[in-house]
């Protein structure tokens, strides 16, 4: 964790607030209720490096305490917004777009709030998607249902269009919700709105399912999504149990992390390989995956294999085959598997009887849980907060326990890790018993 | 409904049974307990029918009731019984196998219960499985599991081996839970237990999650498995409203006959087009399911698809290959309608969001919803009953609200369809409103 | 099951329906699709009695099956429904208002859809509570929520002025989904149409969460209320085994008969008593509950009970308070007895835990299971089909696996119960081992 | 949170930690894998805070860091251990008790694990309850269940009896999971042990599924009870928008501190009163909860009430009796409001429709969600490690997203509640409208 040292965690402002906070107004003990910008919460932990970088006289990186301030810069009577949700669904969409339409209606009485439709393909007039006008009545009961309000849609969108068509609607403040291709594009229109010397305030939201984004200690709907995945994992350990030599195979999300796989195996303690795009692993020789799985067979005669859909890339010739979000497409990990298991015990001629699960969207499709819903209230309430202040370029994140904001440049082109060497991962390694997996 | 004049009705007896049963001893007022062979049930309920068919002077084809009978064959005292469940997993496994045993141990204090594990390998000495024995102890908390406590295996063995194994541990009654397969190998058992003039009596208990069993109104597990479908259906919708021209298409379980589809299609009333291998449908041509398809989004802008998996099979090429149950593997029309869907779009320059979702093992290996489990406990007591009576060559069925006894001869070698011309499959016409999907 | 050679099958009609059904018109081959009043399914299944009813030249008792006929009473474009729900919530309330709305509008083209709200107090202008203009886009999602859509309410109105509300607003057909008390409602409502020469079909969807409906022989939402009462039971279970003597006491839904409680505890086999209304029971005595359970937790330290609401009032003084339905109200047995149990073991001195789970509201409020929402899909489009047909008087009942019409006279005024001597509660005997728990 | 510059976080050993972990001698590349107690984590996280104490030369406040240890204590060849769970049940129990064991038995060696069985009764042999001997294969299993597979009991149990008992067992580690009472035991077992100079480490894992416990920011099980709170309020909800004036009021569990109720408010948000005895309300006068709820209802004709069952007891009078573990009883809060609020409408003559909800056990005897069951994984891990380094008297906690070693002086006596001016609060002020509920 020593590279935190270097995190620059300055939030860029459009202005200086001015105006009290309607908040302020109504209640008539709001003196505890307000964060200031001085609320700052320490990115390290550790206490002897903590006391290293004070004693040297160095600076403590923290982030910026989220959180409604006394002074806001919009007047919100005259303020309009815009929210869009971009790339794949995630549970909790819905949860967001409620708590934005409902804080800023209600704690700050804006009035204009228009949702975009289908992602960035929203803002461009050629799609022909309509833009709703959002109300309290019309998000106020959509937290029971997954996917997302407002739709979404996959890939970049031409930056300056998207500009012009904020500055035509007058929007004062842009919410996005959306994982790294998004948020690289909100870092673009705020570039394109410095030079065009606008006052538009750009605030995501990070959504990622993988759990996956840099600085970022904890996404929405990643909980829902692991609770999703135990039930393939239950299914497929009681197909494994079911059959001599079963094996049960279940692929799940993660391109870059495993986090979604390791979590499950961890809590669904039924897993005896887990299989993620952070660890090498070898099939063949004796340490390899097949080796292993025929020993545990032959141990206990039935096996659970997780693996995360960006394992074992290494297996495939390089493809420069991009999706239309420009991610590059993954060869399918689960099906190779499959064959190579299969013709592994083939050879051997021993009988096996493997069944191949994949939820695949099942994880991400569905209504968020309680948790992920008092977490996705919390995110759009203070996204509402940072914007209003006039607070700009920056990530609504949780760190340390507390909401923070994140400088985009802080997270953005870097992604999260399961580190080899954490806790988590050595925890999977003991729940799993799966030993190295390399040969020597 | 007219050929169930010819149903043969009368269920194979062992010998008459002499013996007063346990329960009769032990309860003070027991008469009105127990069911005489003379309680039948009519198998035609239409009046108009029956009335003509007893008014002509012929015989109105009814099942026997099940349920316990006064009188027993087999003393308890000295009785063996084994219980083996066999082919693919199914919900309520685990809710019979404690049911038999319960029933055998507290109802009729028989002490000697086998499991035989794996399938019908169980009885193969080749393959080294153990026996287990079976105690109220070791079944009371099973139906929280899913899968099968005695595990399973698919495919045929050597009948003359099965009956040498149940000659070798003096088995007098033998509980099948098993599929179409099962219950042929069920009928070959009983042969060679005929021509070897053994006592031994064989109870079928059928299990098909299609729900597709001839005679059999309603088979367990069928229930659990529209439920956890109905999951898919709503995240592949979800995803399809989720996206500008969003496409969810869901691969669900039936081979031969489609209610698992048409069934869930009707309880999660999102669905727009459900293809089953009951009901001829084109591709092309201006009625077909590309056509039908572009116009609903063009009208609707998303669409759930919902195919079994048996479906469609008319655009492949004959295939000879059988897995190793014997039952002919299916070429995959979920994979291929994937692929032609997004290929017309392609061409049509139409972009579209297709999500494919194909839930497969997880509808069929996740524990029993307590509809299923009560109708399981029902299933093994009754399959008990009609045992401890002497009677054999018969499935525990359900029938007009009634647990039955039908014949082997009965069912076998046909199958449960569903009637295009039927009250279901027109109920999903106008729930989906997808029309013929054939051109004229 | 002898009475029913008494049943009055008959039901009654408006006038002779000579138009032709728009499914007629827009279907090409719809031949097969229609259902005839000479279609009718016997009530009684037990062959021998039916043989012996033709045979002495009897009438058989049958119901109408339901479904869509060639010819309809009403003319579509001039028609207007109403339809209202009454009494408890139960699960699937959305599920049949859903099924009705979109039956009439896509099945039949009818344009004009009032949604009456809260119960009968909607049709009393007094009350002041708006019509609702129904259509399918404001019914499409309601089946994900739990609760009615129209809203409810307890309580007899004046029959005289819901008809005038009738007259005034047009209507030509009503359609009520309630209990005993809106059934004997729905029956004085049709006597005064009929004096006053109206031509006004009256249509009863029978709501019993109790499943306790004479002739009914499944109401909707049953099936999940048993779902969910088996957590309760669970829970309970869980803290009888977690602590010695440890006691675990449920109280289920049921006032006057005890389907849920018998139901649940058979799908959920960790009970050890089981009362309902039907079943007399001795709290003293040798033979008592209380002596029973002592025995039992000296046995295995620990036990639950499961006791519906209205069973064991003869423990109360008589009491004629009744509620704003007119039901009377029950004493409440779960406290009694939960005080009667403490007391009984503080007495011996034996040291005890006991809890008390009293799930209420939470059976009946949650939204439908799959089974129940095909169930009601099925309902709400049979009681379209025989409305539209100029059918009136009559409920949609489920006999025989078939939808079936079943007169209101049939049913009124009688109360399905548990019969202490079938096989439900034999089965249930069976699983609990409870013993009579009465005194000789 | 400044008096956290006092916290005292030093945990005392029982001795050096000479011998090298089993881990080290299995493991090639451990080296990454062990936590050194010079790995700390700053308690306070407020950066400005932090500069100042260390500025001004101050101790920073920090808590060990929980994970494996190069160097042990215990020799594990020689080792007893034992695990006792005491108290109210909690969702999560069980992932605790198979994961001590599990790493107890594989990640360490330890052959010899004594399961207690119902709390501390289970030390005192006048109740006669055996010992359970642990091993992997009886708890491997056992997640998917709720309650606890040892049992608990309520209470204190004689300090120098419990101690007597670990010699004559020749525990050398006694982990002990419960609430305040127990760990108030637990310190008061520890004094008895250093009094009698043996080597006993008593480390202790918090469970309250209130989430009360000081210096724990979370506690297991506590997730799950608020997922299953929100299934009542969405009934409670379901009813109140059902009726007229429909008013659903919950109570749930929260003797001294309100944050289920708080927490499940936020997720299901349909909550418009939520009331916690952190906070106090007037039940009369302008601004009480009876005149709010009669402008609710005047302007939304429902509403939602949750309580949690400490809230409101300056409502009663002062009462002594307390409950077998010392516990203060508390009057019930639900049935008073209930009473009060029916009786207010009623003297206005406006008819309302209240149904009241008490899930009570069924939020904490049901099993674990996936994110409690990874949680508890590592808690029992950490907790083995803690011991079996030779460390005493402390709790396994989690702070600032790190597992962490709680000295139990930090923790005991005092508790965690809600902070009426913290975000919190704040926001269900804001999701609920409420307002101050206080009269002037």
């Amino acid at each position: 964790m020593s590279d935190f040292d270097t995190v620059d965690a300055v939030v860029p402002i459009l202005g200086e607030p001015k105006l009290l906070t309607p908040l302020e107004s109504r209640k008539l003990d709001g003196s505890r209720l307000f964060v200031s910008d001085e609320d700052r919460v320490v990115i390290e932990v550790d206490a002897g490096r903590l006391v290293e970088t004070v004693s040297a006289g160095k600076t403590v990186s923290a982030f910026e305490m989220a959180g409604p301030r006394r002074k806001i810069y919009f007047d919100p009577s005259k303020l309009r917004c815009a929210l869009v949700t971009c790339g794949g669904l995630c549970p909790g969409l819905n949860g967001i777009i409620r708590s934005v339409v409902l804080e800023l209606y209600y704690g700050y009485e804006v009035r204009n709030i228009y949702g975009i439709r289908y992602g960035l393909q929203g803002f461009i007039s050629e799609y022909g998607h309509d833009i709703l006008e959002l109300t309290p009545d019309m998000v106020g009961d959509i937290i029971g249902n997954g996917g997302s309000f407002l739709g979404s849609s996959r890939g970049p969108q031409d930056v300056e269009a998207i500009v012009d068509c904020l500055e035509r609607m007058n929007v004062g403040i842009l919410f996005m919700v959306g994982g790294d291709g998004t948020l690289m594009a909100a870092t673009k229109i705020s570039d394109v709105i410095t030079r065009r010397r606008l006052k538009i305030s750009v605030v995501g939201i990070p959504k990622t399912i993988d759990n996956d984004i840099h600085m970022v200690s904890r996404s929405f709907g990643f909980d829902t999504a692991v609770g999703l995945a135990t039930q393939s994992i239950r299914a497929a350990h009681n197909e494994a149990r079911g059959y001599p030599n079963g094996i049960g195979l279940i692929k799940l999300m993660g391109r870059h992390s495993g986090f979604i796989a390791a979590t499950a195996a961890l809590a669904q303690q039924d897993v005896n390989f887990v299989l993620v795009p952070e660890v090498d692993f070898d099939l063949d020789g004796s340490e390899g995956l097949l080796a292993a799985l025929e020993r545990r067979l032959f141990d206990r005669s039935h096996a659970v294999i997780v693996v995360a859909e960006g394992a074992g890339q290494k297996f495939f010739d390089a493809s420069d085959r991009k999706d239309p979000s420009g991610n590059t497409k993954l060869q399918d990990i689960g099906m190779f598997l499959k064959e190579r298991i299969v013709r592994y015990f083939d050879e051997l001629k021993i009988s096996v009887s493997l069944k191949y699960i994949d939820p695949s969207y099942i994880i991400r499709s569905l209504p968020a849980n309680a948790n992920d819903h008092v977490f996705c209230s919390f995110l759009g309430r203070n996204a509402v907060h940072a914007a209003m202040a006039g607070k700009t370029r920056l990530l609504i994140g949780h760190w340390n326990n507390h909401f923070v904001h994140i400088p985009m440049s802080a997270s953005a082109g870097r992604r999260k890790q399961i580190d080899p060497n954490g806790r988590l991962w050595q925890s999977v390694l003991e729940a799993t018993g799966q030993g190295s997996l390399k040969n020597p």
